[in-house]
């Protein structure tokens, strides 16, 4: 096999060379997924599209019409019409976990990708790898909760594929679910809109999901049951929209509300400070997070979304949020800053301030 | 778990209960995988957009516009274009096979899905699953194979997304494209439109991509190496369409020519006849299928299409082919009749008819 490859001349980046082999933090939503992402997926498939790296791409839809009718015009309001486009795959381990399944995420994360882009979701691909053995009360269950979850969030499943792989090869269901909707006339959301003096504001509790499903995983069992949060966010996220004006939004999953406030920061090269103690955090997650030694604000997301709101609109968009059944706990953590940027800083507890680095890699190992 | 699958409350519907596991004919492309889609799928996720259930799904793009204009209304040529949408995912096994790998199928098989409704394809997503230990070597040279191939269809790569899972639980790299195209005004292409008296013709020699791939696994090899037929084939549709009139078209994939000319019968329902002569089949294919125990008739293709015709353009139609590099050996093969709906026959090479019947499972698992 060694040559066939040498045959396609690809030769490792200098970045890529400390790892010869994938590890699991290259899809944990780290530094090294990151890494993978510039390095490797970025340069072979370079285009302004892909290199929007948002939670979806938006595209022109005038673009795409004039690619079919040679140039026809399109009326100036369909001009401004931005198409929305996701994919994501899902591998969570347990399928089963406290407060949802594998069906549900993968309809609810592609949902609220485009949803972040400000895109009204429409229709879903869904492609599942089953491995064989997979009892078929299992798959029915998962695709009933699925079914269930596109009726939730407004979304039809347009087109399927099927494919099996052998015991050993799986792991019982991987679903992949790519997304379209379209951004209406005027809704410019994106990570890179976030400017000084803007507000930053998070929807609820941080960290619910990642630790439900560690606490299966694990065999742990706290007082109170810790349920996944997993929820379709394209309502509250319109709702917002009417009430106020948005610059960036973004559903906290892979590497927490610490990676998105990063990427945010990053992107719109600005400074993000927040508060700590205006996170919402259980304190049933928080004594789990202790005891695993976790960071909550790592820990993913799956219905929980990060707002960058022009300061005056912090107060209208926060009331919108709070009278929406997924944002009742929202909450104003922090604003946007000059300084520093690209960096996330965070007020403690007890007064200090601390740098709230980018994951680098493994933190919880297939939590989506 | 199995608590939590009854509050879910899907019972197994009679037809899939003689397999209360998930088996690998559930993925072959044959009747099994119809039958999970027919009663486990199809009524779960019902809508009329899955219920086209053809290579990919149209969508009117008028439909799109009013859901987000509260009805403005599109001009009228616009009003007749349709998106085209679909999903796949990969899992051939070995990741590299003479002609190709995984990354120019995951590249042409979503292209070729968009291109047999007559659409252009225009956008990709990439969803990577990758196994712990793949050697990033491996990645690298996959991933620049999908470039070129991104660059030789035409399509841009517009969103990805990589996860990791454990070794053990993956099978190296499994890839999942979806893919959008539009369908111009005009163009009515899709499974149930063959008709009586139509002409039936097959893109080129069938076979080639399955036994490419079944000679690498089985440590089989030949006089003659046989190369698999991976090609994208948007353009050559676009000069079948520019040439003449087109009912059908559909890419020879899992199940091979018998299943598709099944597919078009029972959709159109017609019956299907041809003649097993002038089907063309590479004598080291016919070969390798003899001592394999197969028949190439069911043996996947990754490069061939089926198109049903009227008889009138069957010529115009078969010189385009003709003329088009993926097309050289392209071939009248029979026609479509109003005879025995819903069933394909073939003139044996002794001068009997057979009826060609659908797969029931398992042919060559894992071939796409």
């Amino acid at each position: 096999m060694t040559e066939n490859l040498n045959l396609l001349g690809w030769t490792c980046p200098v970045p890529l060379q400390n790892y010869p082999t994938i590890v699991m933090s290259h899809g944990a939503g780290g530094r090294m997924m990151a890494d993978l992402i510039q390095h490797l997926f970025a340069p072979a498939f370079e285009n302004d599209w892909l290199g929007q790296m948002g939670d979806s791409t938006a595209i022109s839809l005038q673009s795409l019409l004039e690619s079919i009718q040679g140039g026809t015009s399109v009326n100036k309001q369909q001009s401004a019409i931005n198409m929305a486009i996701t994919t994501d795959s899902f591998v969570v381990n347990p399928l089963f976990f406290p407060g949802g399944n594998i069906g549900e995420l993968a309809v609810y994360g592609t949902v609220n990708d485009l949803a972040m882009r400000g895109a009204r979701p429409l229709f879903l691909t869904a492609g599942f790898i089953l491995e064989e053995g997979l009892p078929m009360e299992v798959l029915g269950n998962v695709v009933t909760a699925m079914a269930a979850a596109c009726k939730k969030a407004g979304v039809k499943v347009a087109a399927g594929d099927t494919k099996v792989v052998e015991k050993g090869h799986g792991d019982g269901i991987y679903i992949n679910t790519s997304g379209i909707g379209l951004i209406p006339a005027g809704v410019d959301i994106g990570p890179a809109n976030a400017r000084p003096g803007d507000a930053v504001l998070v929807s609820g509790t941080i960290g619910d999901h990642g630790i439900a499903v560690m606490s299966v995983r694990e065999g742990l069992t706290f007082q109170s049951e810790i349920r996944s949060d997993t929820a379709p966010l394209n309502g509250m996220a319109e709702a917002m929209r009417a009430a106020g004006s948005l610059h960036c939004l973004r559903d906290a999953t892979r590497g927490g509300l610490a990676a998105v406030l990063n990427e945010l920061a990053a992107a719109s090269k600005v400074g993000i400070e927040f508060d700590e103690r205006k996170v919402p955090v259980r304190p049933e997650v928080n004594a789990a997070c202790e005891m695993l030694g976790l960071d909550p604000f790592y820990v993913a997301n799956e219905g929980k979304l990060v707002a960058i709101v022009p300061a005056e609109s912090a107060e209208v968009v926060l009331a919108a949020m709070q009278t929406h059944e997924y944002g009742r706990e929202a909450s104003i953590i922090g604003r946007v800053v000059e300084a520093h940027p690209g960096l996330v800083t965070a007020r403690t507890a007890i007064g200090g301030t601390r740098v709230v680095d980018v994951p680098a890699g493994e933190l919880l190992p297939r939590i989506c």
